[in-house]
C-alpha cells in the first residue's frame, strides 16, 4: 500500500470541526446541542443574493475568467471604493472562498521555509494553508488579560529573522474578536516598510464592528501599496458561507499577476456564486444595521453570561462575532469533548471550539474555548445555562 | 518592495487562456473568433441541474461538511454504482471542482520532489498543481502517429526511481482525446502493483466515449483499491464548468481521511452547486444520447477536415472532445499567436491551444496544436476554412 505523505500526516485536523463525531453520537443519543463551535451564522442570507440566485437566466454553466468575471469586479470594487480602499477591478481576483485567497497569496509570496508572523490565538486553519503551502506560522503571544490587543512591535521584532516574509492579521480577529486601532495598525505599516514584509489583512468581518467603533485596513494606510494583501469573502458579510466566494485584493501587481497563475491552474470560481455576489453589493444598509443591532445585543448577552459565571472570564470584543474564554478547567480538548459525549443538562448540551487549535504555541490556550455568538438570544442564554451546569458538574467528577 | 516567491515565479501561465489578451484585441478589433482552444462545451446544461438551483429553498446559504453532504455523495454513489465501481458515499469527497480534486491528492500523496509520471501531452495544468504542490512530473512520451496510445510498460519502467510514487492519467485523454484499453489498464495495474504507485484516474470525460466503445476505469480492476484514486467533476459530463463540483474517489481510507483534512482547511465545497450536482445525477439518458450523437459528428467535421489540410495530420480519438493535430509549422506558440494578431479570413480567426503547454520535455509538440470541438458544426467548417487560409498564408510570409 502506497504511504501517505508527510504533509498529509502533519496536516491539521480542523479543531472547529474534529469533534463533529462526538457532537454526531450525541444527537443520535436524543441531545440537543447548542453549537458555538462554528462561525456558521443563523442570520438569513440577504434576499436580494438568493433571489440573484434563483433567477440566473443562463443556459450554459460556462467557466467565467480565472480572476473572476468583469462584471462582478467592477461591483466589488464600488464596494471597496465606498469605504476608501480607492481600488480597480484589475486589483480583485475572485477565489473559491477567502480559504483559496489565502492559500494563493501564501505560495505566491513565500518560499517553502520562509515565515509569516501571526499574532496568536489566530484563525485554526491557517496553521493548515501553512502546512499544504511548506511555510512556517511563527506565533506571537497576545493575551486574554488584555482582551488580546495587538502585541508589541518589540514583540514582533523579536521573531524577524531573514526568514521572515509576512505578517498575518485577522482584523476584526477570529477568534478573539478584537478590532484593531490606527495606532495598532499604523505600528505595522512601520514595521512592514522596514522589514519590506507582506502584511496579510484576513478582513472576513469587516461589516461587524460594534459600539459605534470604525473598522480601519491597511488599505487605508499611505505607502503599503506593494505590501498589502487583502482576503476576503461573502461568507459572513451576508451569511452565504456556503457560497465559496472570495477575493484577493492588492495593489502589487507583479503580486496580483502571480496569483492570477495560481487561480488559471484551477480554471475558476463559480459563476452563480459570483452573479449572487455581485447582487449582494446593493443589500439594503437596513440589513447590516439590523445584523449589527442583533449581533451587538448577543454579545451583550453571551459575554455577561459567561463573567457571571464562577472562574471564567471573558474580555468584551469590539468586532467580529467570537469571543475567547478562560473556563475554570485544565484541558479545555477534553472538556469539549467531556461537554458532548458525558453531560446533559435537560437533554441538552454545548459545542465549543477548544482554543488550543487557534494556537500554535505548545500548550498555549489549554483552560479557553471560543464560542461564536451565531445564534439567537434565547438560545445563548440556554447555552449559557448548559455551560454554567457543566463546568459544576465537571469540577466535581 | 518584498519579493515573489520561487513558486509564484516558476509557476506556469495557463497554454489555454495565456492567449486570451490577443484574442480580447482581435475581438475589439472587430474579428470574430472560434474558440477551439478551452473545453468549454456550448451544449446546454441539463435543465435538471439548472431548476435545482432555480428551485433552491434555503434561507441561510450555509456550509456544508467539508466532505460534501450526505445527500449529494448517497445520489453520487448511486451514479458510480450503475457503472460498477461498488463504492459507497464515504468513499467520496466533494471538492471544488476536478482542480481541487487534484491538487489535494497530490499533497496527500507525494511528498516535495517525489515524482508522478505522467504519459505526454497531458492537462496542462496539471504542471500548475504539481509546481504548487513542490512535486515532479516526470512525463513518458506518447506519440500522435499512434493516436497517443499509452506507451509500452518497458518506458514507464525505465523512469521509475525511489522517488516515483504514483502515476496519473486522462482517460478519454485530454487533450488528445485518447480511450484507453482494457489492456493498457490491466497494464498499468501490474505496475503499480509491482512498485507500491498510486494510480490517479481523471475521468473528466467519462461520458464521452464514441463509436460504441466502453468506458473501463482502474476502479473496475481488482486488488487496486488502495492504489486508485478517481478525480471527477460534474463540469464537462453536465456542461456545468462554471459550478467549480468535483470529487476525489478513493477505498483507500487513510487516504481519504489524509484528503479530508485538507478539505477541513477549506471549510467546505458549495452548498447551492452540491445541491445541483445531486440534481444533476437524474439527467434523462436522452441527454446524454443526444450530446454524444452530436460530439461524433463534430469529430467526424474536424478529424475530416483537418486531415484534408495539405500538411496537417489528426489521429481519430475515441473520447473526450479534444484533438491534438499536427501542422505545417515549426512553432505552434508563435503560429497560434499570429493568426489572431495578424490574420483573418472574412473579418474571422481561429484561437487554438499550442500544444507545446500539454508537454513537459522541452521543445516537444512544437508543431502541434489541442482543438477542442465545442462548437456546432457549421463554426467547425468555418473554423476549419480560416484554418486552411491561415496555414496558406503563414507558409507565404
Amino acid at each position: 500500500m502506497p504511504t501517505i505523505s508527510k504533509k498529509g500526516i502533519q496536516m491539521p485536523a480542523s479543531p472547529i470541526r474534529k469533534l463533529t463525531p462526538f457532537a454526531d453520537q450525541a444527537k443520535r443519543e436524543g441531545k440537543k446541542i447548542y453549537h458555538l463551535n462554528i462561525g456558521q451564522p443563523d442570520i438569513e442570507t440577504p434576499e436580494v443574493m438568493l433571489n440573484a440566485l434563483k433567477n440566473i437566466d443562463f443556459k450554459v454553466w460556462a467557466y467565467t475568467p480565472s480572476e473572476g468575471t468583469l462584471s462582478y469586479r467592477t461591483k466589488l470594487a464600488e464596494y471597496y471604493n465606498k469605504i476608501n480602499y480607492n481600488i480597480s477591478p484589475s486589483d480583485i481576483l475572485v477565489t473559491n472562498g477567502g480559504s483559496e485567497a489565502i492559500t494563493i497569496a501564501m505560495q505566491a509570496c513565500l518560499n517553502p521555509g520562509e515565515e509569516v508572523i501571526i499574532p496568536e490565538p489566530f484563525y485554526a486553519n491557517y496553521n493548515g494553508f501553512a502546512c499544504s503551502a511548506d511555510i512556517i506560522v511563527k506565533p506571537i503571544m497576545s493575551y486574554i488579560d488584555n482582551g488580546f490587543a495587538l502585541p508589541s512591535i518589540a514583540e514582533f521584532e523579536k521573531v524577524i529573522t531573514e526568514k521572515t516574509k509576512a505578517i498575518a492579521i485577522c482584523n476584526p480577529n477570529n477568534p478573539t474578536g478584537y478590532l484593531y486601532s490606527r495606532e495598532e495598525l499604523e505600528a505595522l505599516r512601520e514595521l512592514c516598510l522596514k522589514y519590506d514584509l507582506y502584511l496579510f489583512s484576513d478582513e472576513a468581518y469587516r461589516e461587524f464592528c460594534y459600539d459605534g467603533r470604525e473598522f480601519l485596513s491597511p488599505m487605508h494606510l499611505e505607502g503599503l501599496e506593494n505590501n498589502v494583501v487583502v482576503f476576503d469573502t461573502v461568507s459572513k458579510r451576508y451569511s452565504a458561507c456556503g457560497a465559496r466566494i472570495g477575493c484577493i485584493i492588492t495593489k502589487n501587481n507583479e503580486l496580483y499577476q502571480t496569483c492570477l497563475k495560481f487561480a488559471q491552474a484551477r480554471l475558476s470560481p463559480s459563476l452563480e456564486g459570483q452573479i449572487a455576489g455581485e447582487a449582494a453589493v446593493d443589500t439594503p444598509d437596513s440589513y447590516f444595521e439590523a445584523v449589527s443591532k442583533e449581533y451587538t445585543a448577543r454579545r451583550d448577552v453571551l459575554v455577561a453570561g459567561l463573567n457571571s459565571i464562577d472562574g471564567v472570564f471573558c474580555p468584551n470584543p469590539g468586532g467580529a462575532f467570537y469571543v475567547v474564554a478562560k473556563l475554570p478547567i485544565d484541558n479545555a480538548d477534553k472538556f469539549c469533548q467531556w461537554i458532548l459525549e458525558e453531560f446533559d443538562y435537560n437533554n441538552e448540551t454545548v459545542m465549543m471550539a477548544p482554543a488550543t487549535g487557534f494556537y500554535s504555541t505548545p500548550g498555549a490556550g489549554q483552560n479557553e474555548v471560543r464560542l461564536a455568538y451565531v445564534l439567537n438570544q434565547d438560545d445563548l442564554k440556554k447555552a449559557l445555562k448548559c455551560l454554567e451546569e457543566a463546568l459544576k458538574a465537571y469540577s466535581l467528577r
